[in-house]
Order: structure tokens, then sequence, then C-alpha cells
């Protein structure tokens, strides 16, 4: 959906490109995906409707940046886990600090917008779908290796392990719309036991 | 956001209203909640539109008829199992059925969109955190009949654990989405692990 064909991996393009997606995901986010035009998506990345669409070719192109980006920065946090000395003792020390990072309400928001276009189009369902097989595989392996360390031998799926663990994570985010005062640090340390028997079993 | 002023609680009336939320669903799913019309909502439950705003005064009081009629399906679950003898086991026991009833693609496209409204429109934030507030006090009942009934002393926090198990569940509802093709069966096993050893923590 994104155009290889064209210049458009330039470091120029490619922060003209990072610009469009943060103005898209302010207009996805206030009018939803459907409510926000290519035209108040330009006007808010300053740029003109042509211009945009020279480097995206439609909304749907926009919204798979969006979830390329967001793959990215999971990706990262995957990375920095498979550097660590003790996988699950770092995995669940990491947990407070990235429920804080991916319950932030306007990142969740524009996530559940994705979610919501994915549910009724197929060809963004395709996108977010290839895109969380990256990031159960790369989990899957982060899992196997903590086991490993630590002698586990699994009784449980694994597959359906990654799958659990992915949607605790993503689920706990997603709350926080539906309960924004909760108590993150106290969430986490439930996060831990549940992740640790999981793991463990 | 509903009028307990105006007739609308009698057999027909109700009825009337029902079909007003079936054909919303249908309408905010394929379309997002603003691309679908009041016309096309009247249209497609067969009513004229003056009919629809004499049972609805916007489409922000029916998304309150589909939280509410979500919220009643919740608490219909919970009523079950509050009735059961052996709480913790029949909570478990329930998994694997409610993820399949939960996990329906047309429920959760529907919902996520609810999500999408509530995450950019603070009345439909309002009602849908007030819904969820009443399943979690529910659930927090049941969690402490069930630990009672076993003489577990909770070590975690109970209103933690509350959101953890919600969260647990309704990320793997919502999940549908990015991972159709998931064991549901071995899913449910996992879920039973990580329950239990928040319950029992």
């Amino acid at each position: 959906m994104n155009q290889p064909d064209r210049n458009t991996q330039s470091p120029r393009c490619e922060l003209r490109r990072q610009q469009v997606l943060d103005a898209a995901a302010e207009c996805f986010r206030h009018a939803g995906f459907h409510g926000a035009s290519i035209a108040q998506i330009s006007k808010t990345a300053g740029m003109s409707p042509g211009h945009l669409y020279y480097l995206f070719d439609s909304k749907e192109a926009i919204i798979a940046g969006i979830v390329e980006r967001n793959l990215e920065s999971s990706l990262e946090i995957i990375s920095r886990l498979e550097a660590a000395t003790d996988v699950l003792g770092d995995m669940l020390d990491g947990v407070v600090q990235a429920l804080g990072e991916k319950s932030d309400p306007d990142r969740v928001g524009l996530w559940i917008e994705v979610l919501a276009e994915a549910a009724r189009n197929p060809e963004v369902a395709r996108v977010v779908r290839e895109a969380d097989g990256k990031v159960r595989e790369r989990i899957g392996h982060l899992a196997e290796t903590a086991r490993k360390s630590r002698g586990i031998e699994p009784r449980l799926d694994p597959d359906a392990v990654v799958e659990v663990l992915v949607g605790m994570f993503e689920g706990m985010a997603n709350r926080i719309v539906q309960n924004p005062d909760r108590d993150n640090q106290a969430v986490a340390e439930v996060l831990r036991v549940a992740m640790t028997a999981v793991l463990e079993a």
C-alpha cells in the first residue's frame, strides 16, 4: 500500500511521511477514520493534498503507516528484552514501564480507531494481522529463551501463551478508556503474577 | 440520555428500541459511528426517522443503549456464576464458553466502535465508564466469594485483580481482529492458568 517505486525513502521524504502520520493520528482521533478527510489531514500536516497523495495513495495507506510505526515501537521494546541477561526477570520488570507507555490515552485512542477500521475493512485487517504476526513471532522466541534459561519445559501450548501475553497487555492498555483512574502500579503487580504463571507453566 | 419521561418502557416500545439497536449495530459496524446516519439507521430498522427520534434523542443515546445491552449480558453471565456452588471452579470452566461468545467478530467489531467513540466523546466515555464500574463491582464480589470459599487471604490489591481479570478477558475477545485463526481451546487453557494465579495470589 506504500509506494516503494517512488523516491519516498529519502530522509526528507521520511520526515514528511512522519508529519503526515502525526497529522492523521490527530485527525483520526478527533473525527474517526471516516470522519477525517484527506483535506483535513493535509491541512493539519501543513502541506498540499497533492503532496500528501505523493507520499500516501489513500487513507488506508496512511493507516498502514501508523500500523508500521506501532510495530516498530513494539519490536524495539522486544529487542531491548532480547539483549537482557535475565529475560524473564527483565520482561516482568518492564511491565510497569511498558504499561505506562502503552496506556497513553492518545496512543490508545488511535490504536482503537485502527482496530475499528480493521474490523470492517479487509485491507486494513490484512495489514494489522501481518504486523501482529511479526510481534507474536518475536515474543514467541523471547518466551522460549526465557523458559530455556530457567530450564522450564512448557506444558501449555506456546502459541496460546504468546496470544494471552499479547492479549493481556493490549487489553490492559486499551482499558484506559473504560477505567482511567486505575492504579497502574498495583495493576502491574497483578500482571507480573499472571505473566509468571503462564510463562512458567 | 434515554427518555424515561416518555412512555418508552412499554413492551411494544421496548421491541422497537431493540430493533433500532440492532439496526444501529449493523450500520456502525459497516460505516463507523460517524459514517452511519440516523437516516440509514432508521431505514435499516424499517421505521421513520421521526419514530426513531421518539425512541432515541441522538446517536449518543443509541450508543448508550448498546452499552446498556452489553452490560446486561455481562451481568447475566456474572449472575450465573454467583449462583454456582464452586465459584472459582465455575468461573474457570466458564472461560471457554464465554471466550467463544465474546469473540464473535460482529460483537467485537461493534464494541471496538463503541470504545473508539468513547475515546473521543466525553458523553460516550461517561456511559462506558459507568457500565464498566458496575461490571467491576460485581466481579469484585464474585472474586471475594471465590477466595473466601477456598480460604485464600489476598496478597494482591483486589481492585487491581478485578481490573486485570476484566482486561485479560476483554483483550482476548478484541484480539479476534488481529489473530482470528487462534486456537480458542488452547487459549482458554492458558487463561485458566493466569486467572487461577491472580485469584489465588
